[in-house]
């Protein structure tokens, strides 16, 4: 059998080709009964009414997909608010989606692509190591923002990305620590096979101990477990209760995160000691939070409205033709504030 | 000329019908030239492969949009969290879509419907106050969730509901203040034409204080501008630094969020004065960052979890046609921590 048309449904149904076409737009005006009738004849025999399906595919075609791994990460939270703006304002639609951090983000935005017909991805934190074979099935472009790691077995002209030098600015943060005085700093960092973001700040905290003639002491690396709420406020907490269980001796507290950060705080002061006369304390982000906690949390700052915007920018660069992939690294801004203090 | 059919692509591209499926899927087996004409034939026609168009209107049919009101609010976060589980589980996608304070939801509603097929919508937090004839177009189930004025002519069959009683709650909190020898409490409310949860919030207030015969002090009622972001750390810390400049006296401050709450704390702080020594502090909503914050915020714990569970619920009972529409109120716990102190 060819594609039904509408006249054949009409036909079918009994009723003038204005009846079915009230009955597929939900227009008043028309009988229940027959309504319900027409409405089973369109079902089972499968016809798409023609400018609605043209209409659907029109559509569909203006959604962009944000994918973000971890959803409890406030600093995700601002940029997604940027990029819904930045959506809008070119008259797409942004589908949300969170990817648990255990889960494949391009297995689902294959999915995704194929349910939803999208215009273009972007990928929000987490890891990215996919094969170049299973990127190229996204069809799509895409644009990795504020993730470490690039693929490496795909080429750079293959997609965007939008990030700030995570292994520098953790290294000005140290650096900055040492230069106040600080020996034994603790870092409550990802887990030791991170490849992301994680990874690259702890590397940074590494290279700061090294070039200032530091040993590095494996106690006062404090990964997060599997089992953890990865970059959490409670991750921070359990890590640093830890710490402070073990007795590791130690001036400063280094979160990779702000949530951690603030975590870590509430872990000292329920320890009974003080930020920062008894340990100096920094985050990573420069979350709104930051500022408001008792005591405001030094931090690193990621632009993180610019990012947002960029993100979006790249990848209707790339969607309109205007421009090819292009690679973006955003500098960050050391932010001292109360949680950390000088000592001899 | 009736509606084109795969048939007719292959016929005038002089190609067999697999070629056209090949470049209709993007499949990697044919020639891009090839692709190309047949891509533009059926651009200049406008034919939707029968397929895919069906495909779409089932995915289509799969998705339910969350329209939030107010982004920054750290407590819609968790909700969101929540809810798109739920949704995921019964194999729908959420569409996700922030609303400003100032725009009409269900406008926003009636454009999603028209453009994503929606198979039902989930309106959290915000106004509500709509027309029953706009709301009779959306003609897809919806469910208010932590919404508080109901709308006025819409019948309560018409929809669903989930919410605690704002009323109810605010009102225990500042009884329980009064109880602990606070007369002279702040409260950091929602502006005076609100009619939404904010409303109902100071309602309880004001009830609490009727109720203990302690007169109400207009000054101690500090409204949100229009011009702040609503329920946020930065509107809590503004108000109260405004409080204090202005010398009015209270022992205490009721923030109608964590949020504000906790700008209130930094108020105060940074004006040199303690918290609870000073001034006792409480919130609304029992977020996570109010039981890390230093000192520990006493507020009104919504069960946030439950609600969202539910809001998702009651959606895909009526989806399913399982049950008709339900209004379901939740008890809200009041919850003592740090922030608070009883005084003579």
């Amino acid at each position: 059998m060819g594609e039904m048309t509408i006249k054949d449904i009409a036909k079918m149904c009994g009723v003038g080709i204005s009846t079915v076409s009230r009955a597929i737009n939900n227009h008043p005006d028309i009988n229940p009964e027959t309504k319900a009738m027409i409405n089973a004849t369109i079902k089972e025999y499968g016809y798409i009414p023609n400018n609605s399906a043209r209409n659907l595919k029109r559509t569909e075609a203006k959604s962009i997909a944000v994918l973000v791994k971890g959803i409890s990460n406030i600093f995700f939270s601002s940029m997604i608010k940027v990029m819904e703006e930045e959506i809008k304002k070119r008259k797409y639609t942004m589908v949300l989606h969170h990817v648990e951090f255990n889960e494949d983000e391009v297995d689902v935005a294959l999915q995704l692509v194929k349910e939803k017909r999208l215009a273009g991805i972007i990928f929000l934190g987490g890891y990215f190591h996919h094969s170049e074979e299973k990127l190229k099935k996204l069809h799509v472009p895409f644009v990795l923002s504020t993730i470490g790691c690039p693929p490496e077995n795909f080429s750079k002209k293959g997609y965007s990305s939008i990030s700030v030098d995570d292994e520098l600015e953790s290294y000005h943060m140290v650096t900055w620590l040492i230069k106040n005085g600080h020996q034994r700093i603790a870092i409550l960092c990802a887990a030791l096979d991170d490849e992301s973001i994680g990874k690259l700040r702890l590397d940074g905290y590494l290279r700061a101990l090294k070039e200032n003639q530091i040993e590095i002491d494996q106690q006062l690396i404090r990964p997060m477990s599997k089992e953890m709420e990865q970059y959490s406020l409670q991750s921070g907490y359990t890590l640093t209760q830890q710490l402070l269980e073990d007795g590791i001796k130690c001036s400063a507290v280094y979160a990779i995160s702000d949530m951690m950060a603030i975590g870590a705080c509430k872990a000292i002061f329920d320890s009974g000691k003080q930020i920062p006369e008894d340990y100096s304390l920094a985050g990573f982000d420069g979350t709104e939070l930051g500022a408001f906690y008792h005591p405001a949390l030094t931090t690193v700052r990621q632009p993180v409205e610019e990012m947002a915007q960029a993100t979006a920018k790249l990848l209707f660069e790339v969607l309109s033709e205007k421009s090819i992939h292009k690679h973006r690294i955003f500098p960050a801004e050391l932010i001292i504030r109360e949680s950390t203090r000088k000592i001899k």
